[in-house]
């Protein structure tokens, strides 16, 4: 025991100093990232010039190649693209909603269609709403209060949740389910209050399933101020008409690409570490939160390591992926296609939070690894980053798992992203430089530290 | 010994109780500030009806009538006015800066006056630059080289700094006091780099301080991007011409007022625990972050107490401060009245950092006070809020610490503060709801521990 304590004494000098000239590393990198506007005018780039870049679409196409372009010209080890196929759905030139009542009149609502949901004919439904707060509602309600009608699903995020994630959580399944819920009934129709906890007039959309054997009908989300509106004059006039036309539309799949820039590992090349976002972006937003800032911040990593000067021992990716948005087709083709050349994932990490002040990371992984994890919170507290959690992960580096890859959440402060989030709120104007820049030298500096010490 | 043991075993299980009810009424606050717009639509009015209601302007009057309006419809035990003398400075129609270079043409730059300046005359100031970093390379520079020219202050606020508000004191004496050391060597006129983080068109103002002595001569600043683009000619082209006209002008001062709320101590009466903000806000913003939302936070205070039925041991006042932004007599005034009437002032927090994410807060008192205030936090931790600090004041509040006045800041995040302060981009939509919200809700929860515990 007294020798062991001797050596541990001993060693204490050289642990303290490895650890200074760790932090003193991560001073640098966060320096250069602070001073650099590298970053932030590549999101400029990609908000203003491909918005709307829902996969399938030429946007999308073009991010790909402007993502591509910009690695190739950094001096990296390799830049590559990976073919998929994606699904393929576009909003139609028309979305319409107007509730008619015979003691308010008629009012307009924003709403917008939901990916992957089927149009109405050219003259739209008109049918009575029902408003329901779940699906157990629905289910009391049955065939007999909801056949033919179109089913309103207004609950709210709750905003009383300091985890938005997790109030998104709460509601998004009206969003997701609420069509093949109500169509089960036999609904004409559903209109789901926007998941978001900001109350205006923008409608935020996003995927939704329909399930076999369940007839499909149309899914639109309406702003939160017509929902509002919506379920005030409910109240008042439960006959209330809504009138809905929609042309939205799903086509057939076509040919894309994730995105793959990569540093070769100095010591073990074959240990791959993925750093994340998702190249698609909703066609109704410029998807600077969601989730440009996640592939440019990806990007920046590896800039990082170029500009310093940082050899890496394992491989570092940057990836990004295409469809998270609709069917996360590119985070299962890189999957499939590590699968095939037998790769070894070390660890990944993803970045699908938005471009937000860094609060700390979820680590997916438990025992003595995360608890070594956990200590790294010590080199971040100067930063302010001080959320290092258990449990990490995302949609497009989910399926690495079944690699033994740690996966890696990075999660940027969450009380303004779903104001942003699918909608047209999600502007290039809404990131801030600094807390970009705080992002991606946060997840430069936690993959050093992992690469660096073997965690 | 072992008497105390049991004592303190005894009394433990009391102590936890309290706490968890202290954790209770703590969620009951964030619950009840998280669902409540009102405060944010009072910013919304005060932002859109008074904007730039700098001292002395009817933009200021109106916006202490709406404070006391707003007041006066919360059932507090009293509303008041304090009566005091401001400054009154107004920025003229004119504000020109050109600079013409041989060698590169002319190009206008986005400039401001700072508060208090003189203008210059009709025809302006046409001038050749000289660029200084600070007032050592000024010193050094000396009259001969000084002497009829416009100086040029460019240092930029460190972006490495991870504390903006020391990166902002690390060059802001630029700001208020570069035209008066200028002056000393003869300059005909000082041209300031806005104290900003953001690099963008818009100059950021402030107010600059003239010496005893001294002749005044006119201090301007320029947006960031006319500093660089000035910069970038006077390397290539030190002879390049500035031509600055302004016409802002000092006014003699006029009256206003402190708006001031309370809800009356049920037990300690004479014990006052102040929370403030600054009415006052520069002309050529809304005022949003600086500070309409300090101000609307305190007023927000004192409706949470009243919403939940919280009624203090102590009297707590929400006090809109006027005339921060030029001389600070609104904090002068009523430390004035307070030894005036002998008040009792136990404590004051200030809240003039922006209606942004709640960090933490600083707290200025030491010894075993200052320990029992920062073992506060535990109840903050899930809410993100875990910076308490020592060292805590304000410019308003300042003056309390003469009463024995536990002073407190309160720090909310400040990585995007200075891309607002004191320029035309510190708009209403600028503050995320969410954000306010939680700042009032830490403000009060704080408040009411201190309240509650007699610390």
């Amino acid at each position: 025991m007294k020798k062991i304590l001797i050596c541990l004494l001993l060693l204490f000098p050289v642990i303290v100093a490895a650890q200074d000239q760790d932090s003193l590393l991560i001073r640098k990198i966060f320096d250069e990232a602070l001073t650099s506007h590298v970053a932030y005018e590549n999101l400029g780039w990609l908000c203003k010039n491909t918005k709307g870049r829902i996969s399938g679409t030429p946007q999308a196409a073009a991010a790909v190649e402007f993502t591509r372009q910009v690695m190739l010209h950094m001096d990296l080890d390799t830049v590559y693209l990976q073919e998929l196929m994606v699904k393929c759905w576009k909003r139609g030139d028309i979305e319409y909603a107007r509730i008619t009542s015979s003691k308010f009149g008629s009012e307009d609502l924003a709403i917008t269609g939901l990916g992957t949901s089927i149009g109405t004919d050219d003259e739209g439904i008109v049918s009575q709403v029902i408003e329901v707060q779940d699906f157990d509602e629905l289910a009391q309600l049955g065939e007999e209060k909801v056949k033919g009608k179109i089913v309103f699903f207004n609950r709210a995020m709750d905003p009383t949740r300091m985890n938005t994630f997790r109030a998104y959580g709460g509601a998004v399944n009206q969003r997701t389910s609420g069509a093949a819920q109500a169509a089960k009934y036999g609904a004409a129709a559903a209109i789901i209050r926007s998941a978001t906890t900001a109350i205006d007039n923008h409608p935020h959309t996003g995927v939704m399933i329909y399930q076999e054997g369940i007839p499909k009908i149309p899914g639109v989300c309406v702003s939160t101020r017509g929902a509002n509106l919506l379920s005030a004059w409910l109240k008042e006039d439960p006959g209330l008409n809504l009138h809905l036309i929609s042309n939205c539309k799903n086509y057939p799949d076509v040919t894309s690409y994730n995105v793959v820039g990569e540093i070769k590992g100095s010591a073990y090349p074959d240990q791959i570490i993925t750093i994340g976002g998702h190249l698609d972006a909703w066609d109704n937003s410029e998807g600077a939160h969601d989730d440009g800032a996640g592939c440019i911040q990806s990007i920046e990593v590896l800039r990082l390591y170029k500009e310093l000067g940082i050899r890496p021992k394992r491989t570092v990716r940057a990836v990004m992926f295409m469809d998270e948005e609709i069917a996360q087709r590119g985070g299962k083709k890189y999957a499939e296609l590590a699968r095939l050349n037998n790769e070894n994932h070390y660890a990944a990490l993803e970045s699908d939070r938005g471009g937000l002040l860094p609060r700390g990371f979820g680590i997916g992984t438990k025992g003595d690894r995360l608890e070594k994890f956990l200590a790294l919170e010590k080199y971040f507290v100067p930063y302010g980053i001080t959320e290092f959690t258990r449990g990490g992960g995302g949609a497009d580096i989910g399926p690495l798992r079944d690699f033994g890859a740690v996966l890696i959440s990075f999660v940027p402060d969450g009380q303004r992203y779903f104001d942003y989030h699918h909608s047209p709120n999600d502007t290039f104007e809404q990131v801030n430089i600094r807390e970009l820049q705080l992002g991606s030298a946060s997840i430069a500096a936690l993959i050093y530290l992992i690469d660096k010490n073997d965690l």
